[in-house]
């Protein structure tokens, strides 16, 4: 029986997907990379995600896994060329069940289909945070915040996605199932097989379900629209909050003109309360006392403007308000999708360093493409600078070589965030985008060992192939 | 040349210390392991040690890591019969030099052999938090720390060690020096490797360096001792603090009263506050705002008064109270070694099941054993109980075949917690003491992908043989 006769037979009719059916999977979120699959196999449980990936194993086809396909390195979507025989993309859309909540071990545990929005709903309604908030929360699902080890906006509070996990459930690229779904803080048995498949890009086998720790649920919030000078004022109202706020502090994030502008651009319905080069969205939040905690920022943001790190400071005073500025941070990634062409590397750096990170590179790119305006929005709180390098759509249509521009502004970029001791790919991940990247800079050592871990895992290259290691 | 005279090439002349000077390296904490090794190797640097994991992997010697050899399972210490090639074992308790320290990046890297309360001392100098704490920080090294993932009293706040470390030095078991000495707070640059070697206990390489999360330093704290009269009673106190508290809850330790009595019985300076059969350490920390901070504790204690979980509660009204409630919790280590035997378990439950574990646990092992006495101290915020089991000297001496009765209440006990989605090691490790629970208890799909690992990264299997895997 041939590969797509057998997943018919694991699957309902409507749970394989071939031809033009298949348009919505095969394409990147960018839009940029067409690729190629045999068929999507839409399991509604883990048992057929099991058989599946067996039925693949067995005859030789490579599985890529797929959540919301709302990445940005292209780790869920296949090549456009990929040999005579297709990979199978296994999307886990049909497995959305919330399984349990546990109130008072404060955890959730998941299908890897949930939407990352409607576990955020689930855990509020008991009073419960799911911390993991990102731009795409509304399409993105767990299996793939899991597997990209994704960030967002609430990590110098909570920490990434890796931090907020305590359980797995993986299909192993044999079939196998490893059911490590244990909804304890410590535990101690062993390697830590959890971290390891978080973050492996479905390179080592499918998450199909998760426990997810929660965190007690801020009632009160204080928000503040800031104006600066420079990115190393921001680095003094940082050290300014963090001192004064502790974990209180749970945003803050850097924008500049550029960056807004082609927002508002996008969005023309939003407004940027103040004109300055450099913007940050600063917010606090607790479990209770709502004057003190406004008091709180209104003190340490009247300092900083004492001391003349602030241009203007505009606090949120009404949930409107909160939600306007809001709207302009996460309007950043569809505005840089729609916006000319926008070449994104997504660094980290030392947080001290995120100023000279900022000077060098901006400096560096226009040196060699004088045309190209810098956009920047950075998790400055984690030394994350999503850094774009933006061309008009009439300059990139006239470029000779827009593959080579695109590589030479990658190289730049992450050349300067490496000679400060940063990483090139921060929170996105490596993808089918980044495999020469990861090849030519990590330490010698560190992918020898990231091969082998590969081959003890999946020896036949089965998982996701093309993906994190080309 | 033989592996001594090399050895002895590699170090200086008091870096190899061989017969009766050994003496302090080869026996466990608990002085129950008498072990044979080789020598013991002093190194000062990562390239000495690198040069003594090459020798032993070319005469296919087997190579201990060490650090303050504090753990609880015999994970620093060699087996007493070890063929006819012993083991060397490598301590880090010469490389203790702390590298540097970033304030701006919230991030101090040292080596491994650094004391845990030595990193805590520079960071505050420096108003900055390193949270891993626990009875041994006196002694323990940071490397010991990593290779357990050493757990304590502040994990419900900061987590465990893993979820406190950005980078590592690692020696591979060929070697090969791995340099991850990252301090970057995002890095999704493929599998994390740094993540495989916190927790492996020394058996996939030798950390030798760390980079470590800082956190902001409290300034503030809040402390109460509470008297209930069960832990039923404690879960309902716990999720009155949380509600009302977030973060600011740092600790929650149960203990009950045999546990407590042990613990004056050997340090009769120190005092129990109040009688009852169950008792509560809890904090707060914050940076800021101490009068609301005690107030925000007695309002919810009063609340827990009212509402008859407590039986008592008596406030810490200065640092030298404070101070006190601390010694006895952090007495129970030294107790539990000095009175009679007592047979220790540290499992972990989901928080909510832990009154149901106690219940179960106590009662299995009374059913049993007629005369042992159950001691209990909890990190209850973390679900996580060390279980101990008391004996006393004549009853134990009595004992017709005490090995037996270790392994049968160590068996009771540990199915009291599987029973409940438990582990059987919450924060202590594997080691030595529990290869055979960990192959007799672990999901096969598991034990075969860390079989897969070990074999991958340490195909000769020269990294703390007979540890964690046997």
């Amino acid at each position: 029986m041939d590969l797509l006769t057998l997943l018919g037979s694991i699957l309902p009719r409507d749970g394989v997907l071939t031809g033009t059916d298949m348009a919505g999977y095969v394409q990147d979120w960018w839009g940029r990379q067409q690729g190629q699959a045999l068929c999507i196999a839409l399991p509604r449980d883990t048992a057929e995600v099991s058989a599946i990936v067996s039925a693949c194993a067995a005859a030789g086809h490579g599985v890529i896994p797929q959540g919301g396909n709302t990445g940005l390195t292209g780790a869920a979507s296949p090549a456009s060329t990929a040999g005579d025989r297709l990979p199978v993309i296994v999307s886990l859309a049909r497995m959305r069940r919330i399984r349990d909540i546990d109130v008072a071990n404060f955890t959730i545990s998941v299908d890897a289909g949930c939407i990352l929005a409607d576990v955020h709903a689930a855990a509020e309604a008991h009073q419960r945070l799911f911390p993991v908030s990102l731009g795409a929360e509304g399409s993105c699902q767990i299996g793939g915040i899991v597997s990209t080890n994704a960030g967002g906006t609430n990590v110098l509070r909570y920490g990434s996605t890796r931090e907020n996990v305590l359980g797995l459930e993986v299909v192993l690229p044999d079939g196998t199932v490893w059911n490590g779904m244990k909804g304890l803080r410590k535990d101690n048995t062993g390697y830590d097989l959890r971290q390891l498949f978080i973050g492996a890009e479905g390179t080592l086998g499918i998450v199909t379900g998760a426990v997810l720790k929660l965190h007690p649920l801020s009632r009160v919030h204080a928000t503040a629209w800031l104006a600066l000078d420079s990115p190393a004022s921001a680095l003094a109202v940082l050290n300014r909050l963090r001192a004064t706020c502790g974990e209180r502090l749970t945003t803050f994030e850097l924008l500049n003109a550029a960056q807004l502008a082609a927002v508002v651009a996008c969005q023309p319905k939003l407004r940027v309360p103040v004109e300055a080069p450099w913007h940050l969205l600063v917010e606090l939040a607790d479990m209770t006392e709502a004057g003190s905690l406004e008091a709180l920022l209104f003190d340490t943001v009247g300092e900083a403007l004492s001391g003349g790190e602030l241009l203007d400071a505009i606090p949120a005073t009404s949930d409107s308000q909160r939600a306007a500025y809001w709207a302009l941070r996460h309007g950043t990634a569809e505005a840089n999708r729609s916006s000319g062409v926008v070449l994104s590397a997504d660094i980290s750096v030392p947080v001290a360093s995120v100023p000279a990170f900022l000077e060098n590179a901006s400096n560096a790119v226009r040196n060699v493409f004088a045309r190209a305006t810098t956009m920047v929005v950075s998790h400055m709180g984690d030394g994350n600078i999503h850094f774009g390098t933006h061309f008009d759509t009439a300059d990139w249509q006239a470029m000779r070589d827009p593959a080579a521009t695109t590589l030479a502004v990658r190289r730049i970029v992450n050349d300067c965030a490496d000679a400060l001791g940063g990483s090139f790919s921060a929170e996105h991940g490596i993808g089918r985008k980044l495999t020469e990247e990861l090849a030519k800079r990590a330490d010698p050592a560190e992918l020898l060992l990231m091969r082998r871990i590969k081959a003890a895992i999946d020896p036949a290259g089965i998982m996701n192939p093309g993906c994190l290691l080309s």
